[in-house]
């Protein structure tokens, strides 16, 4: 698979397949559910108003706690009959963008269900060398529900709801890498990629925010729960290849670490083939 | 202004205001003109053929050598009448992506009438400090036809038929500000910014290459021709400063700027208002 196509594969969606999820007379879609997911939603009328055309959280709830307390029972209910599989006990705060007002919280699990914004963090953990920059790779345990046995970074996670972006790079960085705090907190921010995706889950209609944890040659890090299996320090060059030639890696890792290798010039526009296609794939913008 | 306003100002195009100009019978538009440049182009019906809808290149126009020199001859007659006056005597090579085949070649200063893609390199020639990197800023010279008097990069410059990417930053580098071969060579690619802008020279449709130099505490950029005045060395934050308070930037060079920011952690997504919209923005995604 060449580059782009690990790109494509992260934006894989077609809004002929969902309906719109509207809030409050907004046009402005804030997620997209199937029609067989629209159609139980009708089982809920105080919630949910169900048309041909789209799905709207009911116009009564028109604050933060009246929407995510009446979101809480039907997912449970749902939840309670076996339809939400990934269920997580975690909530996401839902808003358009990241720095917007905060609209409802929902568990985790449900939100690729609706399409909704959803938020991680995704930590390249590297080590600078005369040959260019390593990159800690972590293998996922093969007992995750969701791409296990993958290869991911070092530090990656969804974003729960009232954390702010650095306390939740410094809790994963934590759990998953057992990376001391004063460590994790040199992670630099360094932009944010963006992709709406049809997955096994769901809809992914995830922003990452991307950060850049330069480590000592010394640091060895090690799994601290039951997320990570192993850790590898791999050269870029290795890492490419992997991502091209197997399917080794988590879906949207692919994103990251083509954008660490624009960004620190290990790929470049004079050798490699595609590298405007590959810099505005990763921008979200593809043709053909 | 917003720093999403700056990036606003270098996207300000509508389809509406032109017509497609077209190749070999290829749907996708590889630039666009207006009505009023069109109509003039029904003078050349040998080169171009000209309808309501569309200025197509002739078909019979079938390879790169017969295609420069039918636009060449066309050129240079508008030049001669006056009606190209930012004549550069520069070749630009056109082409639909930058490792894309190159179809033609065309005078710079006819590229925005045409508003086909054009290239060009931009490095950020930087000092690492404790408090965060500093970036050298130009003053371009108050005699340019273009942006006079603006401040600008270290180094910038269009793509001229020809030269390799790196090729170009060596030669503007030592041009426009007396860096050394090997210390130019340094400079490393970190991605590429795109816009399609209408400008009073025409229409901008430009990729930018952009490039990090990471420069010695003690070297001090000199101007070389007479293109640039004289050189700052400013904080971040008083770049930022003077793109929000001031109009003293060249428009894209705020794109560059703000993008530095990003990937440098001068932004971070914590504590930046509008954080998420500024990288959708830098990725050529505007809303709203």
């Amino acid at each position: 698979m060449s580059f782009l196509d690990r790109i494509r594969a992260c934006h894989r969606w077609r809004a002929d397949d969902y309906l719109p999820f509207l809030l409050d007379g907004d046009p402005r879609p804030l997620g997209w559910v199937t029609p067989a997911f629209a159609a139980r939603l009708r089982d809920f009328p105080e919630v949910f108003d169900v048309t041909e055309a789209a799905v709207c959280l009911a116009p009564r709830l028109g604050d933060f706690e009246s929407r995510s307390a009446a979101l809480k029972a039907v997912l449970e209910q749902l939840h309670g009959a076996g339809e939400i599989p990934a269920w997580r006990g975690e909530d996401y705060g839902i808003c358009r963008r990241w720095d917007d007002e905060v609209i409802f919280k929902m568990e985790r699990g449900a939100v690729p269900l609706f399409g909704v914004p959803a938020y991680g963090i995704h930590v390249n953990g590297f080590v600078r060398t005369p040959e260019g920059p390593r990159l800690w790779v972590g293998r996922r345990s093969r007992h995750k529900a969701l791409a296990p046995g993958k290869l991911d970074h070092l530090v990656a996670g969804g974003q729960p709801y009232g954390l702010s972006l650095m306390e939740n790079v410094v809790k994963e960085a934590a759990e998953e890498a057992s990376v001391p705090e004063d460590l994790a907190r040199r992670a630099r921010p360094v932009g944010a990629l963006g992709y709406l995706c049809a997955r096994p889950e769901g809809q992914r209609n995830d922003v990452l925010f991307v950060y850049d944890l330069e480590l000592p040659a010394d640091f060895v890090p090690t799994p601290n729960d039951d997320e990570v299996e192993e850790f590898f320090l791999w050269p870029m060059e290795k890492i490419l290849e992997r991502l091209k030639d197997s399917d080794d890696f988590k879906f949207n890792v692919a994103l990251v670490n083509l954008d660490f290798a624009l960004r620190h010039g290990v790929l470049t526009p004079d050798a490699e083939p595609g590298y405007q296609a590959i810099a505005e794939g990763l921008q979200g913008r593809l043709t053909g």
